[in-house]
């Protein structure tokens, strides 16, 4: 497919190589984008023999992955997760993340991630990303000091406890809190160690080069000017997610833009999703999303129970809060509040208070709006089973099960009122090994992809480190792929 | 944008012009597929003075639209809503969809949808489908008589009564019981006295031929051999949903596999939205479903309380059972039941029994799997309003409220082992005028679209007779689009 007049007017199209007068530049493989899913392209695409090109849109590279925690997804028996004392295998992972990221989770991708993981491991480490092996018990967020170890996908709550033997799996890089930056740092400098790639910053591919039905470049914008860009091998795009484009956002996951904050930098605007479907790229669960509802630390809040605007509760508070905002969100309208005692009402890690204080649950219910009668009935079930550590209904763990009695305060964890945290999960439609798949199911000859460019491991559902985790693996065998076509 | 070595292998590529050795046929118009949206396109395009070619894949036409209840969403103050009583204006009628077809629904479509509805309504008289101006009070379903009026979205049930002034809108043309057949056979009339129409059955089109970046015609699969059939003036796609196609469902729209009853007929399976989507064409909100879980009839069981797996109620139950199975399926994870007392525990119309019966809320919730205390304390709270009249927590209409005591039984309502219905919802992005919009947001030349094959005023939302509305509707406009642009 090659477009021809369509392509004047319009940047995403592709363009014919027949109309290319001639190229700026010219390498075996061209990565689009250096946060974390580039990065590991340029330096398995390298390592195989490969001259690479990378183009980052930004000033320097770093993308999304350097404003993140840090968190990578790593499983089945890591030296951190043995040395912590946790045991887990390639199929304990497998059955979790399976269960975690359904509906209908790419179950060729999660296998492969999880049967190399420990390999993936020691392949962060070869790049210079050092892990501390200590166990941080707050779950879910990366560790204020430098413990690499951390549950961060409701691995050891309801349900996933009862369906396999739980172990921690993010994996955080070794630095005091939050290690995005750090893990960035330490993957840039591989990537400037590599003896056969150069990077071409300030440069954003728009379209594709085709040559008939085959990728065989990219025309970015440098300078307010075109440049055309050769690909021998191929272009691996790993130019991001969308979620800071708005028109993207209310087309395909409206939710996402009642979130406060969104997860993402200021070229995570699907282009590479866009160049690549206007060459027949097909794409997959674009309507998914990450939300985070930060409601802890500490810890101790998870005693309380969340309520919606039915005062109903909806899901056992001890869960990873990516399972709690996502179920916030997308099943209870974003309209929810955490009922706390007045031993539980201090503030969280960013800065929510109790908004509401009453004597009785009557009360309480009132002043946030409830319906009449809702939370104190909500409250006497919950209670009737604390009473005896037990948590019938939602199968919150006995250690954060007490009745909640006294004076009573509600946080507001509205999505209007409160952080929310999101960015997409849908994307381009890939095959295991990172070739961009067709509308008809073939991959496009010379065309690859990963990171949150592809819809990956998370699916619909999504664990901590996940993101990070896919994409450098999947950006791995994206670049050996291209790098294996350069040499063909 | 054209295609040329991918082509030959793939059947959903589209041919350049210069590839295609001779045409077999010609028209202004090439309308594809023969439902209510093809019928329209089809009649408007004719009367605007195009000769027009129908390519129908069956071996008659009708498509899934007969095989529907015939129910047609028309208001603003139709003469069928007048002669019943009922007081509407185009201004409420928008008010409404927008509010049931959310979240972003499409505003431009659903101003023009209800603006010149009683013009569509006098269309599809003057087309030799009757209406009978009565009044049918069991909502959602088409009446067993020839009365034409129902309420079929909830229009007078909470959340939407304390919106806007409720009225019924479905309009079932005049035949006791379901009417999409007859509904079809009218309209195939009116296209078999077309004076410059044709129709082609048993040709399935499978690809657009293009020139550069303009549609100017199809290929088809007719008798197992390839026709060729040029358009001079568009290619009009009404081929229908994609509810039987399983990998578009799984990737799409996965919830809507678990569902016993797919509404569609042999060919939806997506040929439309495929063709296009090859072409650089847009689609919007793929994952979006009608999900029908049709509890009633009888209305008397809106009188009993819907609960989840938790044994929590989840929405007033007197609303259209279409909201009741978007949210059975989306966020109750399809497990419901209903709760009766004994004067409910009849079947309904589909034959759905009590499962099971028990003296005590307890023993039944213990029955059902329901966790410990939950239905006891749902009930109680339930029967202390029920006692006033009142739903304060969901809104119920005081004639349905009533508390339920004595021996109760429950509807086995779980998505597993209950008939949902469902067809999808999403499809190729068209403007109001019926242009399929490319991935860029520019009409492609030579190219409409309507009715399932895209999306339309339904949007994420649903109410009974708005796919046979908006198909003829917008099939209309698109028809019309296309003759235009033969004679320009």
């Amino acid at each position: 497919m090659t477009t021809s007049k369509r392509s004047e007017g319009s940047s995403i199209w592709p363009i014919a190589i027949g109309d290319v007068e001639r190229f700026d530049a010219e390498a075996d493989v061209v990565v689009v984008g250096l946060g974390a899913a580039g990065a590991s392209a340029a330096i398995d695409a390298d390592r195989a023999g490969a001259e690479v090109l990378v183009l980052e849109a930004a000033s320097a590279g770093g993308g999304t992955s350097a404003m993140s925690g840090g968190l990578i997804y790593l499983g089945g028996g890591t030296p951190i997760q043995t040395e912590c004392g946790f045991e887990d295998s390639a199929d304990d992972m497998f059955e979790f993340l399976m269960a975690a990221s359904g509906p209908e989770p790419d179950e060729a991708k999660i296998r492969r991630y999880c049967d190399e993981s420990v390999d993936h491991y020691h392949w962060l480490v070869e790049c210079g990303v050092p892990f501390l092996a200590a166990f941080h018990p707050e779950p879910g967020l990366e560790s204020p000091d430098e413990s690499a170890l951390v549950y961060s996908g409701g691995e050891d709550a309801y349900p996933f406890d009862r369906m396999v033997r739980p172990a921690p799996r993010a994996h955080k890089p070794q630095i005091a809190g939050t290690a995005g930056a750090f893990f960035m740092e330490r993957m840039l400098a591989a990537v400037d160690a590599l003896e056969h790639t150069r990077i071409l910053a300030d440069t954003s591919a728009r379209a594709l080069v085709v040559d008939g039905d085959e990728v065989v470049g990219v025309v970015a914008r440098q300078a307010g000017a075109d440049v055309t860009i050769r690909a021998r091998g191929g272009v691996v795009l790993c130019a991001g997610g969308f979620v800071l484009d708005d028109e993207m956002v209310a087309e395909h996951c409206p939710e996402a833009a009642r979130v406060m904050m969104r997860l993402g930098n200021d070229n995570d605007r699907g282009s590479g999703i866009k160049m690549a479907r206007a060459f027949g790229a097909d794409v997959q669960r674009m309507n998914a999303t990450e939300v985070a509802l930060p409601m802890t630390p500490p810890r101790s809040l998870v005693s309380g129970i969340l309520v919606n605007a039915r005062g109903q509760r909806f899901i056992n508070e001890d869960t990873y809060y990516g399972r709690v905002g996502q179920e916030a969100l997308f099943h209870q309208d974003g309209q929810v509040y955490l009922i706390v005692d007045e031993a539980l009402a201090v503030p969280n890690a960013v800065g929510n208070r109790v908004t509401w204080v009453a004597e009785t649950a009557a009360e309480l219910g009132a002043d946030i709006g409830l319906p009449e009668g809702a939370l104190e009935a909500t409250l006497e079930l919950y209670n009737r089973g604390a009473s005896e550590g037990r948590d019938p209904v939602f199968h919150k763990a006995g250690e954060w099960v007490r009745p909640l009695t006294g004076p009573l305060g509600a946080f507001d964890f509205t999505v209007e009122n409160s952080i929310y945290a999101t960015f997409t999960l849908g994307g381009l439609r890939t095959s295991v090994d990172g070739s961009v798949l067709s509308l008809d199911g073939s991959p496009i000859p010379g065309l690859f992809a990963a990171g949150r460019t592809t819809s990956g491991v998370a699916a619909l559902g999504y664990s901590s480190g996940v993101s990070l985790g896919d994409s450098t693996f999947f950006g791995r065998l994206a670049g050996e792929s291209a790098a294996g076509r350069a040499s063909a």
